[in-house]
């Protein structure tokens, strides 16, 4: 029987155990509908706001500026629709975004909007970049904080700092939005000190549930979801809260959260050692240095899919590019393109992702698999 | 120790011990992402379309035609939101709807739609009213099957059919939209034998997850939603599944729908035994008799908030109107109003709702103490 050592933790984690039995507690325990306004509902209503409070202190935000969604796909969507309120502008987002944000452009255009993308060469979005294709009528910027293909960190203060600069002369507002999916407890984050405008965070990377993820509002006041549906979440999301998924949020965050500057360490140690492996192969890096220490990306000497399998049959699990665009062929593929990296190097890339529990003898097996292939 | 009575299953149900064992067990056994390309990738995608089939087949549709969302309310968002790609046109709702449909009228409306709404007197829907208000510029009708107010059953067959006559002599096709959440598994409720071309569904109504739903959808090849995002579902929702959520789901649904017709009975005795003591004690019966087994609807000697917290205080969970309407105050009232209920008898509103878990003996104390308040 293959080994089980799983590396794409980039495209979901393992839900970890402290999260799961928060789950199951707090749908035994709080199963009532929050807005409902018996015992049952007050209780449920009671540990939202409690949750709420401990997920925003772990984000060091207010807790009225965090909305639960159902992931960071409708957290984007929600920002990106509430554009078909206004008049139309320009939005501007990097040529390097997920398919959840990028997909958004096209919808935007349909309802008369300009729509550009920002060049990210080297896989980083550059100020001098920006900063000319800012217009008095760009409403929003949309730049991801880490690259879910190779893992680079963009330098969001330096971007929002070129934004708010052109604001003083243009005195127009710009929504400055950053899907933050790969960030999140990944590097040292903050979306306030970076005077982020929105953003975008989801539990299943974060050994946390599938289905639940936040929606940062530095100023909630002003934000009208396209939808309020039910007025659930203060107006801004409509439906039946997911409490228990909102305590397993909570509980994998908290562990996860717990001394991270230390798991970080531990993880980098683990993506340096894999570095040191596959360079000593003779295989080019993806990954730029400035990434985060939990994704690491190389050209394989077999195109993408081959050696997948190729890991897939000795028990590892690792991925091609980003997991959603194997339904969006040749996305992943795209984005590397767009960050200069080279054709034949962008169809061999293999992504391997870490969790913090990813352990160092599983890093290491993984380091042996690489140099019997390659 | 007030006693733990809890008739609000409307809002939300208690998740089965079975749902709850399927959450685990697949977030243990299929953590992988289903986009994903290596051996747990493909085990978890597997998984996601054996589980689609099950309940593909327990409501009677093909497979292809069922779409998981995070629940009810971004099922119905993802129908109106498409609509926002069309040239516009007319959209014709019921005056009964739940705010997660109404919510759509005001932004269609900001996007060039006419927006009506069909009136309900008595609590339902007729197809003369109906009639004269399709247009040729009419592209969609959304009536819900089951009121989540008062459990009134809407004739859906004749409806779709008064637009399916319509569209002979226009040649213009309209998408009949029916919000089923109420339905599924509580009255005997077919999308196909209706004819139906989307509808909503939600799991945590039938004592699954929050948090999952269904979006039914006859033709999903001529069906554009908004935004596709990581292409997940066929391209109709993107984001990552939640496969734990969906198994959930199967299991709570399979569970609920093994001897559904004598499950329904057993409510349906409850339910009339609760009539009786209401009308024992005097008060006026806001449900008509056509409702669902699952929600009784009565107008209670006080204001809907006193006498919930009346209830309350031994222990009874039950609402004044729908949960959600605590976040739209009056919205309960509204609808009651628009189906003729008299404004004193619609302020004193209490709304009971049952599941299947909900026994023969807490229906006999809830009986006793509402005999005892009245």
């Amino acid at each position: 029987m293959p080994m089980d050592l799983y590396f794409d933790n980039a495209a979901t984690t393992r839900m970890s155990e402290a999260a799961l039995e928060a789950y199951i507690r707090t749908e035994r325990d709080f199963f009532g509908n929050p807005s409902s306004v018996h015992a049952d509902g007050l209780k449920a209503k009671k540990e939202l706001e409690r949750l709420r409070a401990s997920v925003a202190s772990m984000l060091s935000v207010k807790k009225e500026c965090i909305f639960f969604t159902s992931g960071a796909t409708e957290s984007i969507a929600s920002v990106f629709s509430s554009l078909l309120f206004l008049e139309p502008g320009k939005a501007i987002i990097s040529r390097i975004e997920h398919e959840a944000v990028a997909s958004w452009l096209p919808i935007l255009s349909h309802h008369g909007w300009k729509t550009e993308e920002v060049k990210a060469k080297g896989g980083f979005v550059r100020c001098e970049d920006l900063e000319p294709m800012l217009t008095p009528d760009t409403k929003l910027v949309g730049v991801m904080a880490v690259s879910n293909v190779t893992g680079a960190i963009e330098d969001i203060a330096s971007l929002v700092r070129t934004v708010r600069e052109y604001e003083k002369t243009s005195r127009r507002r710009i929504f400055f939005f950053s899907d933050s999916v790969q960030a999140l407890g990944k590097i040292p984050y903050s979306v306030t000190d970076l005077d982020i405008d929105g953003a975008s965070f989801s539990a299943h990377k974060v050994n946390g549930p599938r289905g639940i993820g936040l929606l940062y509002l530095k100023n909630p006041s002003s934000f009208r979801p396209l939808s309020s549906a039910g007025g659930q979440e203060g107006g801004k999301r409509g439906g039946t809260e997911n409490l228990p998924a909102i305590a397993g949020f909570e509980a994998a965050l908290a562990e996860w959260m717990s001394d991270a500057a230390a798991k970080q360490a531990r993880i980098a140690a683990i993506n340096k050692m894999l570095r040191n492996t596959i360079a000593s192969c003779g295989l080019d890096m993806l990954s730029p240095e400035a990434s985060s220490p939990y994704i690491l990306s190389f050209a394989s000497p077999y195109p993408s899919e081959v050696f997948v399998r190729m890991l897939s049959d000795k028990g590892i699990s690792a991925s091609s590019g980003s997991a959603c665009s194997n339904n969006a062929k040749g996305e992943s593929e795209k984005i590397m393109q767009a960050m200069g990296i080279r054709s034949d190097k962008a169809r061999n890339a293999i992504r391997l992702s870490f969790s913090n529990d990813t352990s160092d003898e599983d890093a290491a097996a993984l380091a042996s698999a690489i140099k019997e292939l390659c």
